[in-house]
């Protein structure tokens, strides 16, 4: 695959970008953003070789859709309109089932692949591609089988080329699970960095108190608004369902701590404990 | 002060041992600690240098009293108790109101610092001390005028050689203000773990989906229950407030999902954003 297509060259399609350009010295990649001062920035980073339009993906081999997902459920249909036969879809998004339903019945759906690569950082745009991102990471492939054998396996290749780790699933499964390990991470986050704030508008000085611990819980609350509302309004029953469960995990702790149980409270905890045996081998 | 005695060698006390070892050649460090196979780990480790009792605090230069909170309101009166006229004695735990009024009337208050260091990680006892723990971190000192202005110098330089910068604050507003950035963090850790494990029962798999965002927003429910359970009881009514802050605003995000406000959304997270400058500096 030599004829390389981005559309939306921020964080993931960037990163993706310069792997596959170290990997295949006859790479040709090719840019196509709505926004002019990424693909300038996309230029200038060395990230892509050329700017395009939709126009020209009928020559394309590849072509990764890395745009915000209420985005992609618009953008993947045109895009399936004017490919050629040959070319491999793929697109990047944290939801799978709106993205699957936009296209089930699109002549080129044998084209696409769904996949949801879980690498990231809490940054975004050009700027913030890097080298290796999907090494040893997990990709999540949904509903293969509806996509062309020759092209599942020149997909297998590509993320085999980027160090990546496959799971299978349906992408009801993806997104109900995926709300748990990384939907509900955010919204937590946000919640927790707008608690601080909100208080920190009264009392000054409270970061000075902040260590590395608060760094870590509210990382997320980094994370680009344009990029998680319309994933939190596609997965938006299985988010609430988090939230749900969540919310009435910490009540459950407030009411302990109200009736003075810490012996309860030490058990919760340490039931909790093992999350270090679990998180081994992630990150 | 060459006669440095660490009451609890485990992170914090380990950590400083280590750090005042290489600071200065004539110090001799002393452990003292309820489980034997701490203070085995600590002289194995190097942390400290013979093992020794209370009866031995009175020759002390430095008590660092770095046990969970519980343990020093009631063993910090007890040091005193033993010590000379010129010892510093000062604890490091993450409360420092009922630390403080352990010791209000007692003869030898003056001997005593109040200190929290924001420094630590997620993990716990003499295997988790590390060169250079304090560096560049903040530490608390409360209620400093109760302490006798020669031993606040001799703690003084004692925090500058760990490199530490410091802080002052009175113990009241301390523990208000500890309980929105790190109590509340670690609370907001655990049961997001607690949430996902209990998914986690009957979906199987799941972390493998799991990325570094979630590590990040977990990685705090890997700590000591031991050590954490003492700080709720003691920080009990901030800490609820805390969560009750918390709490509410979970409760409105997922209104504003409920009511498909999703405008409103963004908004929230746009505003909580900027916790990116104020981050700038921390860890």
């Amino acid at each position: 695959m030599n004829n390389i297509y981005i559309i939306g060259v921020g964080l993931i399609g960037g990163s993706m970008a310069l792997d596959i350009k170290s990997k295949n010295k006859h790479a040709k990649i090719f840019g196509i953003d709505t926004k002019m001062s990424h693909l300038e920035d996309a230029l200038e980073r060395n990230l892509i070789d050329e700017k395009a339009t939709y126009a020209d993906l009928k020559s394309a081999d590849l072509v990764v859709l890395s745009i915000p997902v209420d985005k992609a459920v618009l953008e993947l249909p045109k895009v399936l309109d004017v490919i050629s036969d040959s070319t491999l879809v793929i697109d990047v998004g944290s939801t799978k089932g709106p993205v699957c339903k936009a296209v089930e019945n699109h002549k080129k759906r044998r084209n696409f692949l769904a996949t949801h690569p879980i690498a990231g950082t809490e940054f975004s745009g050009p700027k913030a591609a890097i080298h290796q991102l999907f090494q040893k990471k997990t990709n999540i492939i949904c509903e293969v089988e509806k996509t062309a054998f020759k092209l599942q396996e020149k997909a297998l290749q590509l993320f085999s080329d980027l160090g990546m780790r496959i799971r299978y699933m349906n992408s009801e499964a993806h997104d109900k699970h995926i709300a748990y390990v990384s939907h509900l991470s955010h919204i937590s986050s946000f919640m927790l960095g707008k608690t601080v704030i909100e208080k920190e508008k009264n009392e000054r000085d409270i970061f000075d108190m902040a260590g590395s611990g608060f760094e870590s819980t509210v990382r997320l609350a980094k994370s680009s608004p344009a990029m998680w509302t319309p994933i939190f309004k596609q997965n938006r029953e299985n988010v609430i369902e988090t939230l749900d469960e969540y919310i009435n995990n910490l009540k459950q702790f407030k009411s302990l701590m109200e009736s003075d149980d810490f012996e309860e409270i030490f058990k919760e905890m340490q039931n909790t404990n093992h999350i270090k045996d679990i998180l081994k081998g992630i990150a």
